[in-house]
C-alpha cells in the first residue's frame, strides 16, 4: 500500500468507529424516548450525559490525531447533542 | 514519506497526545493531593472520575483505531488509576 492508501485506510477506520459509537448512543437516546411514552424503565439522563461526554473526548482525540476533519467530527457530535436536546425537551413537557 | 513513515508519525503523534492528556490529569490529581494537606480548595472527586472516564474513552479509541498498542494504552490508564486510588486512600485517612 502507498502512504496515501495507508492514511485513507486509517481515516476510514477511525470514521467507522466513531459512527458505530454514535449509533450506540443514538440507540440509547431512542430507548429513552420510548420510555417517555411507556414509562417501563427509569430515565438515565446522567448516563446519557456521561456517554456523550466520553464520545466527545473520542471525537476530540480523533481530530487532534489528524484522523478526522474538525468539521466532520463536530457534525457527528452536534447531531447527537441535538437528539439529546430533543429528549430533554420532551422530558420537560 | 513511505507508508511505514506515515504510520510511525501517526502512532507517535497519537502517543504524544495521550501522554499530554495523562499529564494534565496527573497534575489535577497532584493539586488535589496538595489540597488534602492545605485544605485551601474543595476536593473534586467527581471531576477527577469524569476526567479519567473521558481519558479512558480516548485510549480505547486509539487502541481500536490501531494507533496505540493495547498494552501501552492500558498501562497509561492503569498508572493514572493507581494515582487516583492513592488520592482516595489518603482521603479516607
Amino acid at each position: 500500500m502507498s502512504s496515501s492508501d495507508v492514511l485513507i485506510h486509517l481515516h476510514q477506520k477511525a470514521l467507522n468507529l466513531l459512527h458505530e459509537d454514535a449509533t450506540k448512543i443514538e440507540k440509547l437516546i431512542e430507548v429513552q424516548m420510548e420510555n417517555l411514552t411507556t414509562r417501563q424503565c427509569p430515565l438515565y439522563e446522567e448516563v446519557l450525559d456521561t456517554q456523550i461526554y466520553g464520545f466527545s473526548r473520542e471525537i476530540d482525540f480523533a481530530i487532534r490525531a489528524g484522523l478526522v476533519a474538525e468539521g466532520v467530527g463536530k457534525e457527528i457530535i452536534s447531531k447527537l447533542e441535538r437528539n439529546l436536546a430533543q429528549l430533554y425537551e420532551a422530558l420537560e413537557k
